[in-house]
């Protein structure tokens, strides 16, 4: 196989385990928000517990990134992929530790919340699985176009965090809500809001990514892009 | 200059930059902590307005990393430092992130909290501070002993952060407290235990950085480390 050859195949299965992380990601948010609209305990667990394929497929892509670097090393406009491909890798193990704090939370309700169904959330949940996956249809596809709607969307689900914290604050002081209750329920909204803000960092990354594959015949000094990457 | 010696200089270079990095986050957590402490609104906006500094520190040495990336294409050895540098970079940002949440807390306060000196917030300030100085310690000594104090550390935090919650839940529930405040200073309180969070994933990248210098001599296949960082 000559080195070229060999480098592309590397990069698509560095692609391909970020997709296949990103999938777990995303199917651990929803059924942690599952397990609080059902009460169920025993799948809350199991998303806490499949934190760890999250956390190995993370490491798998580390470890894939510095033997790229290491046996190929690529050029400037391949390096920013594969540094881009490590970044994205961080952001959702990050997203991960979200989908494990909502599953924690559902395990400390020690009752069932009083509204249904629950607020916010499932509207929030469905924003951040859509960013999350604009975001990284975005990178697969190179399209900035993509990524830029993740940005709009992050303004609806800070949004709707807010609108919720403040209903949930009103029942818990008429005494609608307990407080231990509106807490966690404040609490899960807040991580999906972090979501949001991740797969918002993603989708900067794929719009400043796919930038410097335009800018670059423009770049001097090894350094094809700006300051800034947004 | 030859190659190597150029080599050296960047990775310096790039090494410098975290440090300054280290110590302006370090710095914004202690005045989130002081605005909170002394009610000073102008130091909160402070805090918030000094992100921009983190921000664009964590740019500089991205585009350092991709730069000596590409013009030096070090070694193995070498590479797992520069992916270090990039990564604990990743993490600072992080930790910056969270001297602005304290803040936005401290601006979010209608009243001053009701108990004095704010509960175990000056001591978790202080274990925050010191797991990153001895992370980043750690990192630019080499000292995987260092690192390893920070993960010991971590129990701590984590264990005040717990007290902390539950203290202010029992005063909010008998009014000692109002709701709002309450949750603010639970969100502080969170917030720096995440500080203590990201600290310990630093130290966990010192710790596997440093035994994959020990142990690299027994590597195969461009590959020096098992599976996991710890």
């Amino acid at each position: 196989m000559t080195m070229e050859r060999r480098f592309e195949k590397e990069l698509e299965g560095l692609k391909t385990s970020l997709i296949k992380m990103g999938s777990v990601v995303e199917e651990n948010i929803t059924l942690a928000v599952k397990a609080l609209l059902e009460d169920d305990d025993a799948l809350a667990k199991q998303v806490i517990a499949a934190d760890e394929r999250v956390n190995s497929l993370e490491i798998e892509i580390d470890n894939g990134v510095i033997d790229i670097l290491a046996l190929q090393q690529p050029v400037a406009s391949d390096l920013r992929l594969i540094i881009a491909v490590q970044k994205i890798s961080n952001d959702l193990e990050r997203i991960g530790d979200h989908a494990v704090n909502i599953a924690e939370s559902v395990l400390s309700l020690h009752e069932t919340p009083k509204q249904e169904p629950l607020y916010e959330i499932p509207p929030m949940c469905n924003i951040a699985r859509e960013m999350l996956r604009n975001a990284l249809d975005g990178f697969i596809l190179l399209d900035p176009q993509l990524a830029r709607t993740v940005l709009q969307q992050d303004d609806k689900i800070d949004e709707l965090n807010r609108t919720m914290t403040q209903v949930v604050i009103e029942e818990v002081k008429s005494g609608k809500q307990s407080l231990e209750t509106g807490m966690q329920l404040i609490r899960i909204s807040r991580n999906l809001e972090r979501v949001g803000d991740l797969a918002t960092n993603i989708a900067e990354d794929v719009i400043f990514h796919t930038q410097a594959r335009v800018v670059k015949h423009h770049a001097e000094n090894g350094r094809p892009l700006g300051a800034q990457p947004n």
